[in-house]
């Protein structure tokens, strides 16, 4: 689509804008599309539970459609890719081995791992629910085009999350609700100048069906139960306790139960409840039998990790769970070693010469390579080495972002902040950060409505992909078989260009749709 | 179903109540079974919009399953009642013309419907959504009933609404509700002697398909658009400013759109916005063009009133914005003389002799006053003076409910208090009120959940069945034409057997599920 008007979003009276967030709010309201308050909650009974809607902008946020198709067609290539790498001990080990004596969560989960070697694991088969992020790249780029002008920016990865990947309801449900505001014609202008938001525009998300259907074939791949205790196998949803965000977890359980025939799926909090509630048979079925369930045992199929990301969770407590977990015959969402995939320090081993050859094909290497942007240990590598004189002057910093090497968004440190924090930190700690070129996003506007009001201005989008796959490990001197393989649906993120954390069950950011240009 | 056990609902240990209250809430979260704070909503963007779950059981309610299935079945019957009186201006007129000195809302209605005769209606069709409440009478009796024990009480009428009736979506949503607590165990006691809380004991409820596919239908009868200013036909739902409740309004209008192809749906506030964005053409279209549509003027094919069954809703702008819908073609929900048929004094008028016979066959008429309860007028009629003696004696009212002739629940007074009351107000406004006889319930216990917290113990139910239709006058002879004669579904209320008063979103009842035995 040429572009037609310099303005975006349109301009709306008062009167209008009201009606319109009257809507949003109304359609956040009866489709779920909230956050719970949890301090409210930890009262009840005394007090009503509450919750409010989550952040999403007012319109959609224009984003060229050629680099969404491409981020969707890539996440099959990147499926495969983190399938053969969470298959590859030996190259996990040798990325991650500094971070170890440094790393708290890094010791923890591979001493998980040791451990569990000892006896060896229980299931061939795992499962991934993946979510690869992306920015544009397009300095000094404004959107909408001027007439006659094409993008030339690229599409850069800022991460690969394969833990507990969240976001993919609430992305689900914000696509939609753009999507009937675009059918019940709450942004026709009725001005042919102006951009047209209309439903060939938007495109469909289909995270909640295509989540489940994947939980659902790793549930089907289990087969039937081993027990003779157990009456069922069911999905064990692994949450965190007090969870405000049960608006993402809960539709996926929803959807399971609603299908044909229903997967029987339960959620248990990490650690405590899981300790509590859970057995392991002598030949590592995982048994489940919670008070909540009278007198039903179940033998559960897939553990789906929602809890055990942040390094708090592995106390003595933390860690006798999750090695249950994974002793068990239960297939794993992810399996552990996937987990430390997900380490900016294994995102940053990618970008080595010749790493991603030893995993995948030249031709769809080079594809994946094109999303990189430079990435560096903060070791003592050679790499390491011109990565410090990068961090460390105030003037090459401003180009660079600072991430500690573990998944999860947070705790960036951007540009000129960068040398005084890592002189405030001991040189001998450096090795747990990486240092990550900034992607310089275009200049778009758009309104945004959160809990903190609203916001126009100038804004700054991030796309995720998720991807959903189900492998074991290959044979032939391939690294993994594949067992299904799909694109799963997309999350849409925008935030202020102010604001540097983009998480939106934080307030940082919201839940968006992009309008295809 | 035979009983099997004393107890209900079963006893359950804290840790598993409140797994269970969790699920509740998480779901109504997760469905819109939500009401909007709206103190905080006015204060919007400054403060986030707020929500909490709306009033449920904890359990279904025991109700007897032949009782259930009598109530629906009566619904087409009901049905063809109302729309056959709703043509009958002169036996309205009779009924309620003692009423139109004395009383507001009857004189304002009235009125209206004077001023269009002037002129005649133009709108043949109207359409209904009526809604019959129901209650067991059957005093002394306890449920679950004990072993060989039969039920042996009746169905009794609370009343008939054909205008605004609410509560069709969170009943729909309460059935969902304790249809998934069913299916995912967390009511299985593991107790054969328990009562077993099923699929098969738990109704389902289609209200939101079956009402918007009566909406649907009547914007179907309507036709293309005959004004060339219109871009489209479009069923508008005419709504009370500031509304809390529009988890139960809006899944009706997003049904609509949902529909293939989508049936436009805009909602407008009764009756300020209303007069300021509709006019009528010179051939009475009512064409609608508020500034959130943006260039777009849609003609409206059907009226759906969810405001202006309040007295102070009839002041000078609401008169005249009652008087141009009634003056529009657009098919109304209901037509104003359907309105008028909600009065209890029309309801009273009922149970005189051959009063049902001028309208049904006596078949028919049999069937509906079985589930009639004795009723009087205080007026100057012989049945008024007997319903005087029986309203003033503090021994003899015990039995009794005062009521307001006019629509709507609250505002009764409860027997002892009757001859107080009365005795406060004037007696030429004694006509005013209605005599009913009180319909005393089984004593059944249940957990109701509202944001009052946790309250167990005896409860009482209401069950309301929701009718729709489609007609317009018959010819020889006959009252009225039925275009549509559906049951729409059910709600099922129960409050505290202390509280009178049964209205779920002021936080005095809950929605509920029978289950059925």
């Amino acid at each position: 689509m040429a572009a037609i008007s310099e303005e975006y979003p349109p301009e709306f009276s008062d009167e209008r804008g009201l009606a319109l967030i009257s809507d949003i709010v109304d359609w956040q309201i009866n489709h779920g599309s909230l956050l719970k308050r949890i301090d409210t909650e930890t009262q009840f009974p005394d007090d009503a539970p509450q919750c409010y809607p989550v952040g999403v902008t007012v319109f959609p946020t224009l984003f060229p459609r050629e680099q969404f198709d491409r981020a969707c067609g890539l996440q099959i290539i990147y499926n495969e890719l983190y399938c053969a790498m969470a298959e590859d001990e030996h190259w996990i080990f040798e990325t991650i081995r500094d971070m170890i004596p440094i790393d708290p969560l890094a010791a923890a989960l591979w001493g998980i791992h040791e451990e569990v070697k000892k006896v060896g694991y229980a299931q061939k088969v795992s499962v991934g629910i993946f979510r690869s992020d992306y920015m544009l790249d397009a300095p000094g780029m404004e959107f909408p085009l001027r007439p006659g002008e094409t993008f030339d920016g690229s599409l850069k990865q800022v991460e690969l999350n394969t833990f507990s990947c969240s976001g993919a309801t609430h992305a689900n449900k914000a696509a939609d609700m753009h999507r009937y505001l675009a059918r019940t014609n709450a942004y026709d202008t009725g001005d042919d100048r102006q951009i047209n938001i209309s439903l060939d525009t938007l495109p469909r998300n289909n995270n909640i069906p295509s989540l489940s259907a994947c939980l659902a074939a790793a549930h089907d791949a289990y087969g039937p139960k081993k027990s003779s205790v157990a009456t069922d196998t069911a999905v064990l949803f692994v949450v965190q306790p007090n969870n405000f965000n049960i608006a993402d977890e809960r539709p996926l359980e929803y959807a399971l139960w609603d299908r044909d025939p229903p997967v029987p799926a339960y959620r248990v909090d990490y650690p405590n409840d899981f300790l509590q509630y859970t057995t392991l048979t002598e030949s590592r079925e995982l048994l489940f039998h919670p008070p909540w369930l009278g007198s039903k045992c179940v033998e559960i199929s897939v553990a789906y990790m929602r809890a055990g990301y942040e390094v708090h969770e592995y106390d003595t407590t933390g860690k006798e769970a999750r090695l249950r977990i994974e002793l068990s015959t239960a297939i794993k969402c992810p399996s552990l070693l996937a987990h430390i995939c997900t380490f900016k320090r294994v995102q940053c081993a990618l970008t080595s010469p010749g790493a991603l050859e030893h995993f995948i094909s030249p031709a769809k290497a080079a594809l994946v390579r094109s999303t990189f942007v430079s990435m560096y240990p903060l070791d003592g590598s050679e790499a390491g080495f011109r990565a410090r004189r990068l961090a460390t002057d105030p003037e090459l910093s401003r180009d660079y972002i600072l991430k500690p090497s573990l998944e999860g968004g947070g705790h960036n440190i951007f540009g000129e902040d960068i040398p005084d924090f890592l002189a405030s930190v001991p040189e001998s700690k450096w090795g747990a950060y990486i240092l990550m070129e900034r992607i310089r996003s275009p200049s778009v506007s758009n309104v945004l409505l959160s809990s903190a009001g609203l916001d126009s201005g100038g804004v700054v989008s991030e796309l995720g992909v998720f991807g959903t796959c189900l492998w074991w490990k290959g044979t032939e001197g391939r690294h993994c078989e594949m067992l299904l393989n799909s694109v799963g649906g997309w999350s849409f993120k925008t935030k202020h260009e102010d604001v540097n954390e983009m998480s939106v069950v934080k307030g940082y950011g919201c839940f968006d749709t992009p309008l295809l240009f």
